[in-house]
């Protein structure tokens, strides 16, 4: 951050778009955003469960935020799907006002894919095309398709954020699917950035966080180190909580000084 | 290479897969290892056009390697369905012998993508999944369908090669689809090394080479520097042949003391 410069205090009168909303992180995140933002802002939430969203839609509603007039919308989405993705887009346009001063897409959604085997095993293309379709295609086209419908104009920021893991960057045995599908959705967001300056882009890993997707790793791995591992950190008391690495994220956020494109870890805020 | 260790002169009783072998890099892939297999050595050549094959089988069996009785097999396949890629594996395993002492995979075959667009201009499902489905997806399962087919055995050396790009480690604008698609690749097979130390797994990175995809890369890329970049390459005489660059491949594996799944790249060979 540049000394001169204090940061942020709110994130501005925004239209928030989170995907896999419903739970864990991206539930967590959903929170904190709407403490952050300014009156009259609009929350887009898209998740496959419908009553999910809604418990998280009531909570908000019920909290400090929605008294300020926040506007949540929910959106029943399956995002392995065109019509999934179609629908975000489309209630993000229909929900955004004029007077919004900041376009945030949150591309969370994702899902560990099976690690219980080994690449050796991945021989069905259909299991391996709808797992990168549901994590990194549907990343790339929402986020084309928000851009388009809120495109570039003075006086609107806009932000895309992409949740990505360090199985971006490093190979874990047992863990294709889901180190793939990272390593690929996190160039997307860095060509995106080269692409697009005006953008504000970055690929945020929360740490190993306290959630369903961490029992299914320590549970059903395969390796059996990477198990180990896993358990430990759960039993030792290491896994952080959604809440304490959403905290790191928004504080990223509002400080804005990251490079447009970075891969910005927990540990390193 | 251990001081003490000659490279070895051959690459053994080989069969050897190679993907997208009809054009450019992968032609010059099947005419190398041709030259470099002991005799009643098996190639299995995969390609979408039957026509180029069979012109290569033809080269082959007129070359001095076709008078020491290699075996080619022609695969006409598309890869971006799942019988296109069984039908590689199905040939194979027909194709095999007993006395075959090491397998090579080269997961080669690829494509561009649509490079006169940029990110935002990704809606299309669609489109982005049949990209990741040939070139992600059917990587991964080829490599597990022929890894299940032909097992460790003592004897049997087995090695995979991926050809990778600049492009799965830096983010080139308008070339979101191949950036994205090969960052993914390439950490298919970093997890694959370190799930199966006894594989020797290389992405080999062949430099900017004067072929059709150069072609494509030079007319077609919308970033006007990258294009330009591109041009100036091409009419300054920079670009590799596929001969010179794939003399450096043969040298790797001949040699074969690269760390099993590192990124090796032309100009550090």
């Amino acid at each position: 951050m540049q000394a001169d410069v204090p940061p942020r205090e709110d994130l501005g009168r925004a239209l928030c778009i989170i995907t896999g909303a419903s739970r864990g992180f991206g539930r967590t995140i959903s929170k904190e955003v709407s403490r952050l933002v300014k009156p009259r802002s609009v929350l887009v939430l898209a998740a496959r469960s419908g009553d999910d969203l809604r418990a998280l839609q009531a909570d908000l509603a019920a909290s400090d935020a929605g008294g300020t007039g926040l506007v949540v919308h929910c959106v029943e989405a399956d995002l392995g799907l065109k019509e999934g993705v179609e629908s975000v887009i489309r209630a993000s346009k229909e929900a955004s006002s004029e007077d919004i001063d900041h376009l945030i897409l949150v591309n969370n959604a994702g899902s560990l894919g099976d690690v219980s085997r080994y690449t050796k095993s991945f021989i069905n293309m259909s299991e391996v095309d709808s797992y990168l379709s549901f994590n990194v295609s549907s990343a790339m086209c929402l986020t084309a398709g928000v851009l388009q419908a809120f495109p570039q104009r003075a006086g609107l920021k806009r932000t895309i954020v992409n949740i990505t893991s360090l199985c971006a960057l490093q190979p874990f045995p047992s863990w294709v699917l889901y180190c793939t599908g990272k390593a690929a959705r996190e160039m997307i967001f860095r060509v995106l950035a080269e692409e697009e300056p005006d953008l504000r882009v970055l690929s945020y890993s929360p740490g190993p966080l306290d959630t369903a997707m961490q029992m299914e790793a320590r549970t059903k791995t395969a390796d059996p180190s990477l198990r180990e591992t896993y358990s430990a950190m759960f039993s030792q008391g290491q896994l952080l909580t959604c809440e304490a690495s959403c905290a790191k994220l928004m504080k990223v956020l509002l400080e804005d000084d990251y490079p447009s494109g970075a891969h910005l870890d927990v540990y390193d805020v």
